[in-house]
């Protein structure tokens, strides 16, 4: 399609936008993510000499197209909404102004980033307002254990940032932590106990190499004489443990029982951590039941959003500047119309609580917070914010969504998204 | 963890397994895939300076380790069943025998490169057998056209390759066409057509710039339309329209009437194209109607598994070497015990199909096909197959499959997998 633009000269500026038509299975909201180190793919992205050689070898494309191509630099505009925040059927988390040629080019990476990463970042904050109500600091307790069910290396890290962006504290994946500055998390595996011939043997070996940072996993034989173990192995030891581990059977009559035997031996200090096949409704039921559980280990429902593990953004071109006059585009399909014109959210909160959000023109001024900021201009990031930005303005979201939004369950009734008097004039004209 | 054994000088070998426990819901059989690029990575894993630098600042590793990482290279042995063959539950995909620490440190890069490639590998079987029949070549006729709903880059790539494994015939990720030598398959989007005033207009500039590649898009207005104006286009233009392609709307009677329109206009040759949320159960569906449609591009559902999105492989500890001799290592938690011993699996084959797998020792000699083979022999690869041999066993197996395991439905009963005697004994004398 590019090839086809450039040969024809239309060289004059789109304006596309990003939106899931509607919400994904199992999800009342988004929580926006992915936009930062999606903007630096963006801005990084170039055809090298192999890529260009290849694409010659296939004998579809000319060399004013290979030549474009291997100068090629996105100049563009982005507005986005940006990362940590709410968003809802049909809103753009991102729309692109460029000419038409270069939006074109970008729209899978796009895509490819951006469902995903809001994808896992929507699912994580499930599990933290499940795991401890979405306050500042309340995700602390939520882990991302999932690299080993997601779906490849680029995945891993993605996860990893996306599970930070909704709040949760730490990630076992230790080159996300890195990259990302995120809390490393790690414990022992069946493994290491299955390597000694004993389990008091293999607590007493990881205790001494580790005394201050020992999280002991205590079910590889049988959970309540693992923990049994574990005591002694640090008071032999004479260090705190900082945790014990149980990764099977039922949580709530072994959290608790370990909880006892913790206490009883003067280590209440000793935090409990969770994992096994968890999700958000396990949790809140845990949560309820009162498991002194203190930390949860949230492994492939995390990484790979398991019970919705599809979000349906899409990327459409809704206006086009021609002879230099702007224009919106429509596109007709039976169960496919888009809205034309580029919009902007207005989004209304009431005593902190949001009570409804209004699509409009991009160049509509109505009541209300609007969501969609300037991101990129002519190709150079406008915003760049760090992480710990992005999970403030994420919990502070999470608060601000209304109580039956909060819940695992499916809300009794959707959040109110309206389109604004003009755009709603604009579609009854055109009869779609 | 590696970092205790190191200091304890816990050098032995060990041997693990990476098997899934269950097969998943909706699954009746796995397709083994992602082995060659895993051992790849496997072969170039190194620690570079940045890593340790940053292992070093979270001041729990000495210095031991730091130089132990610094010069590692995986020195093990892999055994594996080849990529392109049908696999069930308990059976060992890989099994690594190499240094503890070594083995330990590689398991989370294989879940995460084997799970996911398996599972999505599984996925665009189905889709294959549901479009083809998963004859040789059969495949051809379904195009991977996941990369916006693919978990990121990595996973777009390895979806590309893992459909090609299954049989697909080409994918629309052009990267993934480069690497792995797979048919680069485009077509408009609907951006294209409404980029230009009109439909036919856009259909002209299209083929201007592509006559011989040319698969129009013909639903961004009414479809039958469209496919007039993609005919009158190439009538015009004196060019054989490649395609047409359906995104929307009820493709059983679009692709009867398209057709007839394409036959009508003397264009028998011009092929349909399918789109827009297919998977295995809509596509046998159409075929069983005789909807004639022949390129089924399958997205969303075959690039993130929709239906079923994890593949659950864990990664045992199963044997140790102690003082020169190799012992069985147990697990023993409630729910998920792990039965000790490297382990073989002896396939059955009666008349060209697949009669029942036998889980054994791995020093036992049974009837039938041994499927785990050497693949890497002190960090060396010692299986190096071609994507073309894949695929050509991928289609054995689907062929060998029971015709009960072959459909999108689940099967009446599960195909017949045992441990062989000397494993039962094992198991029973434990009391697992």
């Amino acid at each position: 399609m590019s090839a086809s633009y450039l040969a024809r000269g239309i060289t004059e500026e789109a304006t596309f936008e990003l939106f899931p038509r509607r919400l994904p299975p199992r999800r009342d909201w988004l929580l926006a993510a992915g936009l930062g180190p999606t903007l630096e793919l963006l801005r990084e992205l170039r055809f090298g000499e192999r890529e260009l050689e290849y694409l010659r070898s296939l004998d579809m494309f000319n060399e004013d197209f290979l030549a474009y191509l291997e100068q090629f630099r996105f100049t563009g505009d982005v507005e986005a909404i940006p990362e940590g925040t709410i968003a809802y059927a049909n809103e753009p988390l991102l729309r692109v102004t460029a000419p038409l040629i270069e939006a074109q080019l970008v729209e899978t990476i796009l895509l490819n980033q951006i469902n995903f990463q809001t994808m896992i970042a929507t699912k994580a904050a499930r599990v933290v307002l499940a795991a401890g109500g979405g306050a500042p600091g309340a995700g602390d307790c939520v882990v991302d254990f999932s690299p080993r069910r997601d779906h490849g290396a680029d995945a891993a890290m993605k996860v990893a940032r996306s599970a930070a962006v909704a709040g949760c504290g730490g990630t076992s994946n230790v080159a996300a932590a890195m990259r990302y500055g995120l809390r490393p998390v790690g414990t022992m595996a069946h493994s290491y106990v299955l390597a000694f011939d004993t389990e008091p043997h293999a607590f007493r070996c990881f205790i001494e190499s580790f005394p201050d940072h020992s999280t002991l996993l205590v079910d590889t034989y049988d959970p309540l004489d693992g923990v049994r173990n574990a005591i002694d192995a640090a008071g032999d030891a004479g260090v705190t443990l900082v945790g014990v581990r149980l990764d099977s059977g039922d949580l709530l009559t072994l959290s608790r029982d370990t909880r006892r035997l913790l206490d009883q031996a003067g280590m209440a200090e000793t935090r409990i951590t969770a994992s096994g096949d968890l999700e958000e409704g396990r949790i809140a039921e845990l949560v309820a039941a009162g498991a002194p559980i203190d930390l949860w280990g949230v492994g492939t429902e995390l990484g790979t959003s398991r019970d919705s593990p599809v979000v349906n953004g899409v990327y459409k071109l809704v206006a086009r500047r021609q002879d230099g006059e702007w224009e919106g585009v429509w596109k007709r399909s039976a169960d496919k119309a888009t809205v034309p014109g580029a919009k902007q959210v207005f989004r209304t909160y009431v005593d902190g609580q949001m009570r409804g959000d209004v699509i409009a023109a991009a160049d509509e001024q109505l009541d209300g917070v609007p969501l969609l900021v300037p991101a990129m201009r002519v190709g150079d990031l406008t915003l760049e914010e760090s992480l710990d930005e992005i999970r403030e303005r994420a919990a502070a979201e999470l608060t601000a969504l209304p109580e039956d939004l909060r819940r695992p369950e499916p809300a009794p009734e959707p959040y109110p998204v309206t389109y604004s008097e003009r755009l709603q004039r604009l579609v009854a004209r055109s009869g779609t």
